[in-house]
């Protein structure tokens, strides 16, 4: 945003701009003045600012997000409401191992109060000599648990090749941290026509967060939730950097849907509650959790996985 | 940690230690076999790594922070118990102003519930033409409003020519993003024998900040109080990132008293206190808050100063 | 890497290991002694370290990237060699935008000594409002523009749908910064068994770099050519802050090909060269630069796209 | 930067300031068009921006730092120009460790064409329990052995208390990435009215990195010349990211003299020449080198020390 203001009282106006919770920056060449807004600032009523004495114009860009800002701020993920008034709890391994395993965790996170299943299909790892994950074979089995014990089902595609076959079954389709600037794949799961869970990327800004979930409503997305994971900055103890100021801004500047992932967050089971309780009050609506009733089997990410228990007093 | 494992049964081992929740990495020679253990893996107590399968010998470092690992977890400021039972609020201008606005905001800390009194009396600030603080003059004006109101009272010291004469008169000492790795200022406020308030510095990790703490109790002070403000990440919308699993990690994983200062982390009113429930919800102790009730009139840091009435709700 | 050291004369044996340019950090139990070695350590041969008076037993372990250390260092690019003796130049427009357009630039770029044409086709960008590319299209206009000046020609590809047709006609494809993370588009890439530049990631690690790599390699590709381009940190200036430590890793200790893209680095025109002598100087075997010689026309990047006849100095 | 603009031809003006080298973001409130300017745009002089069609007025914000503006762009330390004609060495031990070492190492730096001293006589180290350097009686040792060889001298200032008796003796105040934040410690050193070598912080931004030089100005000194020693960011495979965009941004677009320190960028001898190299070619002035004869010997930083031979072709 940028305010012209009279040359005539520039200070006062400045002063009570920041009162407002504005950061400006003052542009001045001859008789003409310009306050540059920074966008890390408080949302702030466009007509509080006009109000202000010495405000000439209040300039402001278009918005590179429209489709965003039109999007419904409430999400159905099956029969499931996340942005409503209930906080949403999605949970599963990160990893779908075998019939057997989904089965008893879909049980364990339904006993609960759980209301999404997910687990990971095609796993993107880091390393292409790890575990890929079982493939297609779990798909079937991971949205067989969830209808089994009532759930919601969502999981990640990393192809573009797997978006159909995935579409096609699941309540919600992931797009992961590792995926979200690639436009090829928003593209065709936007064009799904399902709600998407999106993640947001190691170092990703918020604007490119927000435009990834532009790119995924311009292909045709039925609706976009944000998941913060964490991000990357200096070693705090944890894997990542919870961004619970990326979770507030989304929630109660923007009023979006955004969920919290403190599993990925976290990377250490002795804290994944407490970054999910710090994420709810930061304004989540709702959790996304790794669990694993036997982590020493467990095929992947063993040492955030907490167990499917620890969910029951998570939500009230 | 470097745990050494039989050469038989490595695999086993690790899937072992893996459940228990740490990250390993194995390193071989001919048939010797150790796995390191990565730093951002969960706290577990030795005895049940020990007790895998396979596992030879658990080797650990020494301490870096002998004195931290003694302190006493409870460290009191004034008549105040921080790290005890009852969340601690601190709260206060970031500047203090005049004699009369300091009272003022006092008089409105202690009604709406806080403990602490805090303002800044010489204010570190980016640019060396900006508004410096009132200097030692506003100290006795801090001081005399937190005792008429009944709180205890800190402030933050950047010189080390200031330090005895604020150790003469404050209940706490605070050293500032900008101080942390100062190991002078360190050396000559620990010499004072007062608790500190540490904040942490804008990219350091959680070891630099423990032995920002251990310098300051080999110097001689009182007890350490860490104060997590934010750290540099990607933009998020707010000025910096919360490192709300820093918060966790100390709490949970060391037991040390550590502080939530939300306003830094935000620097947008309109996210605040959501950020404030995070730090507590990730295991804070206390907040460290600035308000003011004229934001307009604010020296410094307005665009992030929060009404002294939102204190009332926000511990129970 | 861990080195176990024999109880006694374990401090002597940490000064030579460190007065050789390791890192080390030391772990115990009873007569057990560990030394952890900093990944971020100087490259010194095994013999030196097991020649260490008390080093007992050199621990190593597996190389997560064994295709990646058996490739050849010098990789063909049509004709052209990248990593030999001769640095070299890869340029052209950050998008084609016309036949016209496109041609002329190739002619500049022969003209004044470079080896290899480049030009987006399909362009990622942040946001999915903005110019997109020509697509397919342009496709054509530059492997004719770059047949037809005897220069080699690489573009990137951004969907695993136009691997084929790309792979059919250049000679190098892109793998860039936006897709380094994306599995599937790695493996896509790699089983069309052409060379690949791969560009690092916003935030990468060296070692998720490494291991990018690696996955192409692992799907068939014919090489792999390292491009550093810049990643987050703190605001230096520049769009980016170039890593040449990472170039002066990957050249001087692991004997890679690298290239130094200076153009996304930089983001501005007025540093695009001095960068590319910087990246030169830390041991890059060539650059990849953004030209255009009517910026005005520019359909993106015009801010920091440099006049062709710059390159002609720069490599001797 | 602001650039108001005639609402007609909008478009026109952004593609040619574009060719120019900004990047332009665009805000306007009916007929009122302003063009806001990134700070990573390239310098472009004002005439050029003000000759584009459809442009009214070119708003600019008060130099922060105006006394850093109008310094002389070469400083000299004792006989030596730094930001002249020639490029300058100044190399020395991390620690001065006896008389004898400091002694042998100024008479190798002399021997290999080097032109400043350096040795670290208080040592800020992260951990309180490391070596702390000899202290005062080590000032004299750097000092005399400086003279005896001919080379000025410089070392690092910790303490506010240390000002003066250093000040009394040598010909260039260093001021440390741990302590370029600290404004009691910039005031002081900068009162001592000597130039100031200004190493940036952690993870310090150019803008706070030019105030911290403009706070030495304003208290006194004679003069600052900036040292780049890399910055945090991802993990390259070195220590730090030496940030050479912001050595070229600093050079080319400001004409301010910077030094590179790669030791510390590096932190592993195998790239410390390599790194020097870059950071010559990227605009430095000169290069601060930490070197070592016996590195088995010494005391800190023996990782990263190199042979004082490996100046000798260092420039030129």
């Amino acid at each position: 945003m940028i305010i012209l203001v009279e040359p005539d009282g520039v200070a006062d106006a400045e002063r009570h701009l920041r009162g407002l919770g504005l950061w400006t920056r003052r542009f001045a060449s001859g008789a003409s003045v310009a306050l540059s807004v920074s966008s890390s600032s408080t949302a702030v009523p466009l007509s509080a600012i006009r109000a202000v004495r010495g405000v000439v114009a209040v300039l402001e860009a278009d918005s590179p997000h429209p489709l965003l800002d039109a999007m419904p701020r409430v999400v159905r993920v099956g029969a499931v409401l996340v942005g409503g008034d209930q906080p949403v709890v999605c949970a599963g391994p990160c990893s779908v191992e075998s019939e057997g395993q989904i089965d008893r965790l879909a049980g364990a996170v339904a006993a609960h109060g759980g209301h999404i299943l997910r687990g990971g299909v095609w796993k993107p790892r880091t390393s292409p000599h790890g575990f890929q994950g079982v493939g297609a074979e779990g798909l079937a089995w991971l949205v067989a648990a969830a209808r089994r014990h009532g759930l919601a089902v969502m999981t990640e595609v990393v192809s573009e090749r797997d978006v159909d076959r995935v579409a096609a079954v699941v309540d919600a389709i992931q797009v992961g941290a590792r995926s979200m600037h690639s436009q090829a794949l928003l593209r065709a799961v936007g064009a799904a026509n399902k709600p998407v869970v999106l993640k947001r990327a190691f170092s990703a800004s918020l604007e490119e967060w927000l435009l990834a979930g532009e790119a995924l409503l311009m292909a045709g997305a039925a609706g976009v939730i944000f998941c913060e994971r964490g991000v990357r900055g200096p070693d705090g103890g944890a894997r990542n950097v919870l961004d619970v100021g990326a979770i507030a801004v989304l929630r109660h500047a923007w009023g979006l849907p955004v969920l919290v992932d403190p599993s990925h967050a976290a990377g250490r089971k002795d804290i994944v509650i407490p970054l999910a309780r710090a994420g709810l009050a930061a304004g989540a609506v709702g959790v996304v959790i790794e669990v694993h009733d036997r982590p020493a089997e467990a095929l992947s990410d063993a040492p955030q996985a907490v167990d499917p228990a620890l969910l029951a007093g998570l939500v009230r």
